[in-house]
């Protein structure tokens, strides 16, 4: 007992000789975090692969700062980079996991700064995955820099995974966490690649929806016809596959494939109360998206539609001309690509094969039909009773100065439930970014106040599970 | 009597003299056509209307050369170009249209030689244009040329009218028009911009189908949202947009507009026996297009339904994210063209009217819509019992040695019925290409024996047109 107590102060001191490294250190650590966002490291693009490379040898420097031995992974798609720290007698192994991949950048006109050359303005910084997830990630790596540098190693053994293809469904991460299962072992994975509560408090998410992304081809005439010379003689696959997309959701905006809602577990009268405190407010959510007016499945409030709730989108449309003015043509050709967010325990197989099924009996023998499926996750749900998630929601509260808020996430973070089955750990998701940070859309920004009490609860994280298992 | 006979016999030997001529300048003819082709006037995109007036003047060269004075006319959008020829006293008049813009190229990577840099190849000269309408309206260019070397003046009177406008709905030609209507006076049009019957046989086309042309926006957020945090929360445009085209037709190829059909004169039994003599075989009608199937409305033929019946195509959708692989977002913006072909009697202003209703009342308030129209043209049927119907079936059994075929064209000629209503006069349709030309895709084409075949047509419809009133 008087032992632990001990250990109690030496942390105590230990914490804030980090903290006051962190703060004296900070312009620097902003400096470096836009060095970071200068690397386009578009993943949905082959002919970013190189700088996929460079990106992720960047961060192998970034590690030996922290003393940490680190290397790139190959994956048969762009590497991840691994990386270890701490005593290797730790009882207890946190894995931080994080994605150097970015989305695409979009119309770049309608970036206010290019998306690849990040700007600090009024205290944030804009650019191309200043949230998702290099800011984020980046308040980690500070963390680790902070210990080695401050008391020569890390309060715990922690080991990293930085993959380069999480924007693109981590297609080749399963198979890599299955070949180094060993050398992954850990007992809670951490990872920072979602929003806080509001403005000012951070939160804990919980829970992930899945994913299952498709595209969907249709194609008529070998070429584009002149739509005079055979309109209403063919079918037009522009048309046929509004038919198809029209037909994936009812009336109500429910999603109308049968058997879709199977799976879904409906909320406990109790949960629904528990996440309903999180504040929302309709007029700024529509301010926010710039939406006339919410809109979803009936019965359930915004917040229960965007978290515990699955649904269907479509996220491209093409077919023939689309330039200005005027063009008589019936398209050779039209895809689209669609994707549905899952929750517990809607299975992704299960549910790529009804989407394939009733995009084929929706869609009319005139026409020549493919389906693609670029990626599968599963949705995950972390246990809150967990010490982990103790020691996370401490970490936060002490690095922000306020209790974090509990989300259920609509995004997907394709790996928990593989970290779940694979290594047995579960997740803890230490939001530090806010919501409406344009992840995914243009002027993509993040605060450097967020960087810097990220950095600070990153740091705490490790004395905090440290403390948990004393 | 005796001095008509004479005339013939003398018209005879003329004739015969330009036949002659067209037959051995071919080759120089060939390479002009070719210089023609070169121009890329896409009316369609503002980056060429310099390109526009350069072909324009170098019309008014082609002109000179057949001794006619010929101008640019200007229209508040691109130029038209005005020419006249022959006997100021003649009996009668002929106006000859024809159009020197063309389509967009489309996808360049479809066409096996760039469309702009044409190319003869087993007979055909590829380029964009080389059927619609360059090289068709070059014979008629050619016939005034043939008729000025060799007999000093053309047997009537000739007038041209060569637009830049028709790809896009010839939206200034009216006006034009109007404004010249004493000096545009003429008995009858003539145009060469339809097709043949078959690949041996030319054709007389009698009747144009109308065009509304119209573009729908969608705009949902006021950014692409990132699918994960807001699937399922606000309505996704790119969702609604294939709702409200999939309400646009019913399950059986008709069309869904309230009062659509309302107008739509049925054919005769009569009627319907002549259209369907024409050769028509399936198995060739899919292997020319491409489809897998025929399909169209209920209780009519392929025919029927390309000449003689409506249709409502989508001619482009976008939105959203249509690049290489998967990007999780909700677009904030979806748009599709939709072009409707109109037959005898109904009025563009009435489906352009019933099209706006039956779109926003198929548009929840979830989105912000809007619907430009960037055409409105009227359907056409020449009365095939006038002497100028007569002359051309002659001139063109000469011109290529065999009896010419009637069709009720799919396509759209917006001016036929502005020529009826401003200038009294019917119009001939004299078609020298192949159906299968490719017109508005990718590589087309024009066969080098339609370009002789159809200049002596060309020549033949003068003298014709002129023995018609002695």
């Amino acid at each position: 007992m008087a032992g632990g107590a001990i250990g109690l102060i030496i942390a105590g001191m230990a914490n804030n000789d980090v903290l006051a490294w962190l703060e004296q250190n900070r312009s620097e650590h902003l400096e470096r975090l836009l060095t970071f966002l200068r690397f386009p490291t578009i993943s949905a693009q082959a002919a970013h692969a190189a700088d996929m490379t460079a990106c992720g040898e960047w961060l192998i420097g970034q590690f030996a700062r922290a003393g940490a031995r680190a290397e790139l992974l190959p994956t048969g798609g762009h590497p991840a980079v691994f990386a270890e720290a701490g005593p290797k007698d730790s009882p207890i192994t946190l894995l931080i996991y994080g994605h150097y991949d970015v989305q695409p950048a979009g119309e770049e006109g309608l970036w206010r700064s290019p998306p690849f050359e990040p700007l600090v303005r009024d205290g944030a910084i804009y650019a191309r995955g200043a949230a998702d997830d290099k800011g984020q990630l980046f308040t980690h790596l500070l963390a680790a820099e902070a210990w080695a540098k401050t008391t020569g190693s890390l309060p715990i053994r922690v080991k990293y995974l930085i993959e380069g293809e999480e924007e693109i469904g981590s297609s080749h991460l399963a198979g890599l966490i299955r070949a180094n299962r060993a050398r992954l072992a850990c007992d809670y994975v951490a990872l920072s690649d979602t929003a806080k509560l509001d403005a000012q408090t951070p939160a804990l998410t919980y829970s992930t929806r899945g994913l299952v992304y498709k595209q969907i081809d249709v194609t008529g005439p070998s070429k584009d016809l002149h739509s005079g010379v055979y309109g209403g003689t063919v079918a037009n696959p522009a048309e046929v596959l509004a038919r198809v997309l029209a037909s994936l959701h009812d009336e109500q905006c429910r999603v109308a494939i049968p058997g879709f809602y199977e799976d879904v577990c409906e909320l406990s009268p109790q949960e629904r109360i528990a996440l309903n405190r999180a504040p929302f407010d309709e007029a700024s959510f529509l301010e926010q998206t710039g939406s006339p007016a919410v809109c979803g499945e009936p019965g359930y409030t915004t917040i229960e539609r965007r978290g515990a709730r699955p649904a269907l989108d479509v996220n491209g449309l093409c077919s023939g001309y689309v330039g200005e003015g005027a063009s008589t043509i019936i398209p050779s050709r039209a895809f689209a690509k669609v994707s549905m967010r899952l929750v517990p325990d809607q299975d992704p197989e299960k549910i790529s094969e009804a989407f394939d099924r009733a995009v084929r009996a929706a869609c009319p023998p005139t026409v020549r039909l493919s389906i693609q499926t670029f990626s599968k996750a599963s949705p995950y749900v972390c246990p809150l009773d967990s010490p982990g998630v103790q020691a996370a929601m401490k970490a936060m509260e002490e690095g922000y100065g306020r209790p974090p808020g509990l989300i259920r996430e609509g995004g997907t973070l394709p790996i928990l439930p593989l970290f779940k089955s694979e290594l047995g750990a579960d997740s803890l998701m230490l939001g530090f970014c806010v919501s409406d940070c344009n992840a995914h859309s243009a002027n993509e920004f993040f605060h450097v106040a967020d960087l810097e009490a990220g950095a600070r609860s990153a740091a705490l994280l490790l004395s905090e599970i440290a403390q948990s298992v004393r």
